[in-house]
């Protein structure tokens, strides 16, 4: 088994492209962000202030930009027509020109021109024109839903390789529960778990196994400060907090394997539980147990939110309420289309999401399970598998 | 010692930002990256697909814009006049709906606004209208430069929390040379120095340390692949390689202190270096000698790559160089601006910079060492301190 997509499904990938260019009347389609890039081209890279693009006409070979800087790796790696390389940003000539002439040197320039945004979206100091400002006579077309609607569609090579990532999140996840015990800190426990599960996979699957991502090179788990009273606070950043009995805490955890990842989430209790927080985490079972029972083919992503939403009005926890019921995921930590009442995609077979409505109580504990699910042709599949009762999910004190 | 920014040196920055707008003639500023939002509100957080913006008018009280899930969170950080919470992305209503109507209300969509994009940069799956659509009698101005450039400049405080990073990137960084050997993989080494290293960081800096960062919480050294052969790939991803006896290699350490890094980066070899190892080590120290020689105050960035491919055309090494000499960094892993002939910011005292022109011979090795710099009145101060010489650098075999 090699750990990553087939030089054929990125074939697929193109011809696919190719053919919803050709729907939508568009005569190519310039990418500049990292996943979309990868996506289509197989290429992935660490993003800097360089700016680097895919264009991709509908007919004719495709070209990929990168800077110097990239030349020797994107050569091994990129599955395109042609590389182009310029020096450096900001360089003697500023690198968007050269990428502009490309674009006409195509015929793409006085035409309608799909994007994944205008311009390079940089950060990393970058500054730039528009693609519109580069090229006035071509229609730019905003397109980024093109490739992610692809993105959001997962084949079984795909699904395969998010339910390796589950996997060794779920040993990651393991270890961090057998590691934390009241006294330790919060990145000591992560740190160990992380680096034991990074090794047994790494070991496990070999030297074909690459991670494919600079931001999740291994498996990880760990608490990201959701600790005690910053329990409720669904996306506090780690402030080396000291475990204590009587602490609520909710988890994160997943591993990179050739580009995706996945999502395991759970909510653990230092010490015996007491009545409250029982009531709290019974009733987020309760609500993530609704999502699970509204996502089939042929719902809306919307209905599943409304379906919680519903639980939470019955059992009045709106007060609690502070974010959608989960987004999808695979290539991304979050992906479109999300599980929101403001989302109406149709849910179809090979979607990949996560299923984490919270409960959060400021100033007391918040209360979360994340689970990453695959939907199937007559409902949905759990990939991640962890247990998910408090007995199970209790830290001896 | 608070390893954070002071709320009077946010204050400052808040003044000086009014000041720049009343020089501009900006009614105000919108700001979506969550860096610059970062630097002006003292709010860190994780980006999703939820839109996040501080709206800093120049007369009046700013408005930080978030979702319900870092409502509580923000409360306890941001330094700004009121905080807007809307429910969730996509929601009911598309939050930048109301993120116009904040600019509205406060009478900034019939003036000229300074922006660092022109909407929410997304990513994660948003998808969104354009400010310039959503306040279509506004002039949208891009004023990405307007914070930059005030980040470019450190203050002493700011300085102090970059010399943190750096001490911790070299125990980091020790920590990798020491353990590293003929047979292990680069991510087991890597993950035992880190790991050591954020445990002692965390211990000597005591309870108030804070990373402020989700991509930097603690200390780091490793690879990123840059073993043997693959260290002629300047930005190779981590692909699980084995030490072998007369590996070339290229390191990356660095740790996150109150939101602030730095960046410490070495060559070595594993066994005895043979002639062409030494040459090409040698040269790489000659190159970069070249840009401390090059770095002072009223010089501009450009001279001081000048002066490096000047040093490449006299060694016939142009063959082998791939990138510019280096980049502002502190907040950001790269920031504007950068030591590129393309650069002509005039270098001043306070400013951050990492010097990291590398020799890279395709199939055969790559050679860079990367020290971060502080600019003086008189000329430039060496931040990190870490061995440079190959006899320091010589892992036994």
């Amino acid at each position: 088994m090699q750990w990553t997509i087939s030089a054929d499904e990125y074939r697929r990938r193109q011809e696919r492209v190719r053919e919803a260019l050709g729907r939508r009347d568009l005569v190519g389609l310039c990418l500049f962000g990292p996943t979309q890039v990868f996506y289509l081209s197989g290429f992935a890279f660490i993003q800097t202030e360089r700016p680097m693009g895919l264009v991709f006409p509908r007919e004719g070979q495709s070209v990929l930009f990168v800077p110097q800087l990239e030349a020797e790796h994107s050569q091994l790696h990129a599955l395109v027509g042609q590389i182009e390389v310029y020096p450096e940003y900001p360089g003697r000539v500023h690198p968007m020109k050269r990428f502009a002439e490309i674009c006409r040197d195509l015929g793409l320039d006085s035409r309608r021109i799909g994007v994944d945004g205008d311009g390079y979206g940089g950060g990393y100091g970058y500054r730039g024109p528009t693609l519109s400002e580069l090229l006035p006579t071509a229609k730019v077309v905003p397109s980024r839903d093109l490739i992610e609607d692809m993105i959001a569609v997962k084949s079984p090579v795909e699904v395969a390789l998010i339910r390796e990532s589950a996997k060794w999140g779920t040993l990651a996840h393991a270890l961090l529960q057998q590691y934390t015990r009241p006294g330790l800190t919060e990145t000591e426990v992560s740190g160990r778990a992380s680096f034991d599960a990074t090794q047994a996979m790494i070991r496990a699957l070999g030297p074909s196994y690459r991670p494919l991502s600079w931001l999740r090179a291994g498996a990880h788990a760990g608490y990201r400060g959701q600790i005690g009273k910053d329990s409720a606070l669904p996306h506090s950043l780690t402030t080396n907090a000291v475990f204590r009995t009587g602490n609520v805490l909710v988890t994160g955890a997943g591993a990179g394997v050739g580009g995706y990842g996945s999502e395991l989430e759970r909510t653990m209790i230092i010490g015996a539980p007491d009545d409250r927080q029982r009531r709290y985490f019974d009733l987020m079972l309760g609500a993530q147990q609704a999502a699970f029972d509204a996502i089939c083919p042929g719902a809306k992503c919307s209905d599943v939110d409304r379906a919680v939403l519903a639980y939470f009005e019955q059992h009045d926890l709106m007060p609690y309420w502070r974010h959608h019921t989960g987004h999808a995921l695979g290539m991304g930590n979050h992906e479109a289309p999300f599980f929101d009442v403001g989302d109406d995609t149709p849910i179809v077979p090979g979607m990949v999401f996560s299923v984490e409505p919270g409960v959060y109580i400021p100033d007391y504990a918040g209360f979360r399970h994340s689970d990453t699910v695959l939907v199937t042709e007559d409902g949905m599949e759990m990939i991640t598998n962890y247990p998910r009762v408090l007995e199970d999910l209790t830290i001896p004190a």
